[in-house]
């Protein structure tokens, strides 16, 4: 964890100002989690998963749990994508083992119960625990706020929970797209609030998660992740000028290149598909994050080291975060985490 | 359905071998099944499915089921991937809403208990069901048989049932790839045995569904899915000089084009995420096939004349089949096809 006293800014931070870091700065998604055991251990005393986004003394010590274990580079805020819609004021329940449950939004009409104008008043606890862990944070680790992208927290408002088809969501997409633009305008003034009111509290950069965006074909792709993304950008740096921002359209596949192009985004964070080679190719206009596959940290052993040396080797010449795919997953042997961090450490 | 008499060749089979036909042919994925009443009736008599697709009777009615209603180009043969496992000698059960159960492979020594020699000869019945098909079909309609790609046939014998993640069978293919190799050989070996005989007993075309092949990272996709299919490619041509042969490597992102030119398909089934434009650049140097979002259908009216006429304006002017980007949706109103196959019909 010992760094030069030439450094004066953090590595992440350097690293998303297009500066080549090496070895490079990593984080993992996800990195605080059931994996852990003192993870679980709070949640056996606390239960109710939201209460527990809401808790800062909780949260805080969420988010800091595997920075001291692991000295990784940054921490990210222990919170959830769906503090939105539920400051928005539908009700949210996360099932154990089963993935979150939500009261759904079943016709436009509807969306006049959102409370929109105060939604962000009441995720002040979140902005409490961004306080408590900068305080407690080493000065060399950065700490990354986020949100969920607007087409990926409508699904779970329309859908009410993990419909893999998102026939509801999707048929309101195509069929009604005015009303389907209200409800996605709704979410972008609120992430956009959402995430300048964490840099407010002191977030060194932000994360916009669009997990089920691969799901959208063509125009659709276009007028529900692009064109949102871009006004959230802005929104963003019109509020918290110079905070970098990172975009995450998991699954994009073919749309990736367009993605990056029109959102303008400092950084994107690649999932485990997309080929090494294309991502090298995207360095030279953006920053890019990514992708080992959470199963080969889960595999651990000489299938963590050949899939890590791979990445290294080829984005660690350009401006790089080593990241995840995806979330790390909850069978994950913490030690895994360990010499994942030594070995892009190591630099090879 | 009338066709000019000066049009020696099956539509499908023009435009397979790069003829600009227009307007385009059409089939869909899943065109026979739950979404039919006449279906649902033979399933209430014969609930076990795998029986049904060893009933060459049965079988070959539900064939032909969406033809005599729709008049669709082509007829899919009715069967499944999992027939090859199944005939391997694996235990495969269907679960009525559920999906498919398998007995699951669990160490690589369990490979010895394939019973690879006289796989194909257990699906003696299938190739009867493809001999009825031929007699009964209308002779302007096609006939097209399938196989699942190694890949996608290994996740369920691994998995056992449909795990999205792919731990187990990521973990085999990453931690013992040279067991792994050993399975996928065997699968090339059987499909390709599969595909020949299907083609001996008439299929015009056959289409190999590699639909889980969007999970695997850069050298895996490589490994585990170009280098089967193309073994594949090269098997089928040998046996069977002039099939052509549909790839349908569902997710495939930016893989698609190394998909596309390692191969040597003679078509790609496009899936719904593939935007227009991207797929407009492929009919360069392929037949393209796809890719109305299936909820499109499901939704009818005003959202499919719209998903319907963009598509066939971006691609009808190249070698091109229509289709969806996957199946159709069990709930979907039969009269939704009627309208769509009108749709393309009407050339716009």
């Amino acid at each position: 964890m010992s760094k030069p006293l030439i450094t004066p800014r953090l590595d992440l931070l350097r690293a998303l100002s297009r500066e080549l870091v090496s070895p490079p700065p990593i984080w993992l998604m996800r990195q605080a989690g059931r994996y852990l055991p003192e993870y679980r251990e709070i949640r056996r005393k606390a239960p109710d998963f939201l209460a527990l986004c809401y808790s800062p003394d909780l949260a805080a010590e969420i988010t800091l749990q595997p920075i001291r274990r692991f000295g990784l580079d940054a921490a990210i805020l222990f919170s959830d994508i769906l503090v939105v819609p539920d400051a928005l004021g539908m009700k949210v329940t996360f099932r154990e083992g089963e993935g979150p449950l939500l009261e759904r939004l079943e016709t436009a009409r509807e969306l006049t119960r959102l409370r929109v104008p105060v939604a962000v008043e009441r995720l002040a606890p979140v902005y409490e625990t961004v306080r408590r862990v900068k305080r407690e944070l080493p000065e060399n680790v950065a700490l990354i706020g986020f949100a969920g992208a607007p087409w990926t927290v409508a699904t779970y408002m329309i859908e009410g929970s993990g419909d893999r088809e998102f026939v509801r969501a999707k048929t309101w997409a195509y069929g009604d797209a005015a009303a389907f633009a209200a409800l996605i305008d709704i979410l972008v003034e609120t992430s956009i609030a959402h995430l300048a009111a964490q840099a407010e509290a002191g977030v060194d950069a932000v994360q916009v998660f669009d997990s089920w965006c691969g799901v959208l074909p063509d125009d659709d792709f276009d007028r529900w992740c692009i064109e949102p993304m871009q006004r959230i950008v802005a929104g963003v740096r019109a509020k918290a000028p110079g905070l970098p921002i990172i975009g995450f359209p998991r699954g994009a596949g073919l749309n990736l290149g367009r993605y990056v192009a029109a959102t303008g985004v400092d950084a994107v964070s690649l999932d485990t598909t997309v080929p090494l080679a294309h991502a090298a190719e995207l360095q030279r206009s953006v920053v890019v994050q990514g992708n080992l596959d959470p199963i080969a940290l889960l595999a651990g052993g000489d299938v963590l080291g050949a899939h890590t040396r791979r990445i290294v080797k080829a984005l660690g010449q350009g401006p790089f975060i080593f990241n995840l795919g995806h979330g790390v997953l909850p069978r994950t042997p913490p030690k895994h985490v360990g010499e994942l961090v030594a070995l892009v450490r190591a630099g090879r």
